[in-house]
């Protein structure tokens, strides 16, 4: 498979581990996958507000200016950063959403817009930290970018082995949840709670 | 302060904290110092091969191009990132080496160099992990870029609050580290392991 450019950006707040979700797609796509992956990090004002963001590139090809301009994919896990980032995403792109920290407003119509409890679910396993993975599992399900097996690796390889079962269950409870948000609704654009901005 | 752009290329293996160091650097710079930060990770072949690397670029304006070109300052702890990385550091510019895990040869002259047992200094503390502390205390001491208090308490913010005090320790162990090696040797560039190509 040659995967073709994708820009993604990866936002929230501090502590919902935005950034280690970009590590585990990056290593996934070039580790796992063979292709290449670019990581970028801006610590700017917005970082004093606690704010966090990630960009990440991947592609099947090398990879020569890292900056993301309009991304293709963006999964954004706090108000804030819906706000703020939600703007840029190309037209007709793709938003993964935390259901219950982001209310979806003003959207244009064209967008994908998939929806994933992932702080509830990660509660249903004991530990709310863990929903960075169940983000990056419906993540997989509903993009289809990577291998779910590749990120599955990713996923174990990119975090402290004390915490390796519970990741890879908190993988597998997005993932399928991902999967099943698809057979149910394949053109998510129709969320009730979505408000469309009229084209 | 006004931070004048500059370029930091950090490299290592898998598990000695490479990334961890790159952002505790940015965010002192950012949120600590009021200046900017970027952070950029290369995912590529070189992932495979438990190699590691980060680039940060810190300015006391803001980032237009994030990428490091050549880098003024360069941290390395091993060898395969110093034959990768270092005939890239800019002339004159800085470089700083884990001292037992790394041979420093074939540098032209003009480079300074700053040698760190931090691995040994680490496992003083029980804790081979906490290296990447080490390295960036001996970092800030040697480079003054940023204050030793907005450093440190980047560290305490960057890592899980039950190894904070054991990454504050570390930090102040390569701290001191550093400023007894500044004050010994303030151009470090004749360390006696050092050969360096003749100009």
């Amino acid at each position: 498979m040659q995967l073709q450019l994708s820009e993604i950006r990866i936002a929230g707040f501090g502590g919902q581990g935005v950034i280690l979700s970009a590590i585990v797609l990056g290593k996934a796509a070039s580790i796992y996958e063979g292709a290449f992956a670019t990581m970028t990090q801006n610590f700017g004002p917005e970082a004093r507000g606690g704010a966090c963001s990630a960009q990440l590139l991947i592609s099947g090809d090398p990879i020569l200016y890292p900056y993301v301009t309009q991304p293709d994919i963006m999964v954004v896990m706090s108000q804030e950063a819906y706000s703020r980032f939600v703007p840029e995403l190309k037209e007709g792109g793709t938003l993964i959403v935390e259901q219950d920290l982001v209310r979806v407003t003003d959207l244009p119509r064209q967008t994908k817009v998939y929806s994933c409890p992932a702080t509830r679910l990660a509660e249903e396993l004991g530990k709310r930290m863990v929903l960075n993975s169940v983000m990056v599992g419906f993540f997989t399900a509903v993009t289809k970018l990577l291998g779910a097996d590749a990120v599955r690796r990713a996923v174990a390889d990119s975090v402290p082995s004390n915490f390796r079962e519970l990741n890879l269950k908190a993988f597998e409870k997005g993932y399928e949840y991902g999967v099943k948000s698809l057979a149910e609704n394949p053109s998510s654009q129709e969320l009730e709670h979505v408000s469309h901005v009229e084209d």
